[in-house]
């Protein structure tokens, strides 16, 4: 996001070094303008998911360590801000993974014993990320959980959705990459690697670091066919044509058609929803959270290096907090969201107040009820009265105004206007627009009837851009 | 809220009992129909806020405790969430106040240098707060700031537009006390109180302690006529008599005068804009937080114990981060909040989904395409398709529909029937409310053409509640 933080700087220098002391790393202000955008992202995406039958769900910000830690593998549980409780001496952690935190949620029957539920979340999930990936460590999320449904159309329903969202927000470009864990963990074990030996295997597979997963099938003596086999298998993408190799791999294995059949499956009722050209068949795809035991899946964009978000089955996750539910689910990261949208930035000079109302201070209860009037008409009105002069009040106005960057400057209570008339200023084009273009901007006033202004407040559609 | 915590529990005993030990005191689950409640309050009490032209921020969760720190008086640092960042070693803080944050924002440049600066936000602030007390320790906020304006219309807008915020969201009935710290502060430092002491009289006073407040006053010798104001002063409340009897009080001492002059004038004016009735003057009105220092203003509801929000003018906050800038604002618990409004619980059985479209297994993609097709005119559906007879389908899609609180139950692609053909099943009470009734409900099915389903559903404007 368009946001002021030690990684992403807002343009004054002077501003940008005193923050690098004074925000924690990886901690971000969202600033006006991009607050604007991130909300109404946010509103669109719950929307999109509501209209899905979700509905949000709001999880506390940090919990007990001992409660939340079966949710976790180790390695997310090395990367959490921990602290311990004044109150019971326990050790909290704020929420790493929201996932987690909606599976034990579930498991205690908050939600009700009702299935299948839908539920879905916006939130931040806090981390300490490496500095250097100049990743926040605030992370905002938006997600959604099925809860309870077992068979393909559960993960169909999630993608399906995943796409409408991405689609509602005017993402153009997206490729989705689908895989299933169960095939190359398959392998995996096939090839006899010990349990932790197929751990460290499986984090070089899923960064795709193949020098250090050779290096690892190497040093557990894997045999050569069932090395060069999880080797191919970790960068087996593409189409249709990837199934048809894989079945090959995985010839007279259960272990490894299951999964297989079950990607298939997927695979052909998303094409034959129309998404074949979304879709990225990828064997080699592993999310990265070790609860994922089914078919998983990441969005990528152009521009992006990294997965705008992305998710999958995890049939046994509930179960570890005491109540075996098979689920699956999606989350975004708004923050990437953002960028791959390419938002606009805040010096386009744009109108963001429609009328600043303005009076000197004898009438600044008219000033009040012409605002008042205003905004019933769901414009963004700022008021203001002035002591001193009439004559500095008008110099003030379009100054005043085009600081704020009003549409349009209300001036009310002048001497010898009358209650029901006002003069308008405009239009009140921003200093920056009037730089850039080179034009010194020219407003011009025109007295009009107080009730004619407001009728054309109610009806007018223009948008100014800080409207909510 | 009507939250899942240690403190409000869910009707079940046993989820309650599990609860107490899994989820830290004073944090809560909101859970889906409180959730969308606090959502909708929250987007109405924004735009309200957006329409003065407020513009969001959002800023980190937590911050070093060394750079909030003189934001913060040493009693609330005392009930802060505060932990070791492993990056720096520096000590870290939850956010345990958002108008400090905001305050520190503006002091460092990030929103720009152009004023008045008007922002809003909604958060979570976190505090120890005190088991007994009852309240949530992520305490959630929406909050206003006025920045960079000293006069009197700075507090008249702030405080109109709180006025509207709770007219917005339908509070029927509430009372604004307010008052000004000056003019007790001043009785106190008149009486010659040592700092220390004045500030144990401050609580005292802040909590209507009165006892306590006598005790500070006779351990520190203070003058009976001076002790005596002290004392009437806590409790002076009421409406214009209020501010003659503090007059007589003040005689002669510009020190009270001063702040007894501009009360007044806030008064007026507010009582101009026809809001007397809301308004109880109150001149032991404290706030709580030392970085008020002027009118301060506190909202009160029926049947809430506590104050629902609270604010004032902090013309030095902003300063204490390195830039003077007076400023007014006002915060909003949406916890307290939603207790006096009085939300209505999830027992009433009614609609949650519009339509849930069913059918076959061999239907599904028929399934999705309904279900697709009645989203686009905003209606929320959920989709199902089942293994099995078509028997027993309808049966189940009865079942289904009721525990999901569906309107309306659509068939789709059973035997003999058209692909543009559905059957709808209606209405389909919630089984809690037809045993509320003593009644059975009897839905009952027809056959439509698709086509006229979906006409129906993107013109009709029956709301279902979990809409988004």
């Amino acid at each position: 996001m368009a946001s002021a933080s030690s990684k992403s700087r807002p343009s004054s220098a002077q501003v940008s070094f005193q923050e690098r002391s004074l925000i924690p790393v990886g901690m971000a202000t969202i600033l006006p303008h991009a607050a604007k955008q991130v909300r109404h992202l946010e509103s669109l995406l719950l929307s999109q998911i509501g209209r899905w039958g979700y509905d949000e769900i709001i999880l506390p910000t940090f919990e007990y360590l001992d409660v939340l830690a079966p949710g976790l593998e180790a390695e997310l549980l090395e990367t959490c801000y921990q602290f311990v409780d004044r109150t019971t001496g326990r050790t909290l952690l704020l929420r790493p993974d929201a996932t987690a935190q909606v599976a034990r949620t579930v498991a205690m029957g908050l939600v009700g014993q009702t299935l299948p539920q839908r539920l879905s979340y916006r939130t931040s999930v806090f981390r300490y990320e490496p500095e250097h990936a100049g990743r926040g460590r605030e992370i905002f999320q938006i997600g959604a959980e099925f809860i309870g449904v077992e068979d393909v159309s559960g993960d169909h329903e999630v993608l399906t959705m995943l796409v409408e969202c991405l689609q509602a927000i005017g993402l153009r470009s997206f490729t989705i990459a689908l895989g299933h864990v169960g095939f190359i963990k398959g392998l995996m074990r096939r090839s006899g690697l010990s349990p932790q030996s197929q751990k460290r295997a499986e984090q070089a597979a899923a960064r795709k670091d193949l020098p250090r997963l050779e290096e690892i099938l190497a040093e557990a003596r894997v045999a050569k066919a069932a090395a060069r086999a999880i080797r191919e298998a970790t960068e087996l993408a593409g189409r249709e044509e990837v199934l048809a190799r894989a079945k090959v791999l995985a010839v007279g294995e259960p272990l490894l058609e299951a999964p297989l059949e079950r990607l298939s499956q997927l695979y052909q009722s998303l094409c034959s929803a129309g998404y074949e050209d979304l879709l990225l068949l990828d064997l080699g795809e592993f999310r990265g959270f070790d609860y994922y035991d089914g078919a998983v899946f990441d969005v990528f964009a152009p521009g992006v290096g990294t997965e705008l978000g992305g998710g999958g089955r995890y049939d046994h996750l509930i179960g570890r907090f005491g109540r075996e539910l098979p689920s699956t689910g999606f989350a975004l990261d708004m923050d990437r969201l953002f960028h791959a949208l390419n938002f606009s930035d805040d010096t386009d000079g744009s109108v963001r107040i429609d009328y600043l109302v303005i009076g000197p201070r004898r009438a600044a209860r008219l000033v009040s009820e012409v605002a008042s009037r205003l905004r019933r008409g769901h414009r963004r009105v700022t008021q203001e009265s002035l002591k001193g002069g009439d004559d500095a009040l008008i110099e003030h106005a379009i100054v005043a105004g085009q600081a704020q960057r009003a549409g349009t400057v209300v001036l009310v209570g002048m001497p010898g206007q009358d209650r029901e008339e006002v003069m308008l200023i405009e239009p009140l084009q921003s200093r920056v627009e009037s730089r850039r273009n080179g034009r010194a901007h020219r407003p011009t006033s025109k007295k009009i009837s107080l009730a004619a202004l407001v009728k054309a407040a109610s009806s007018s559609c223009r948008p100014a851009k800080g409207r909510s």
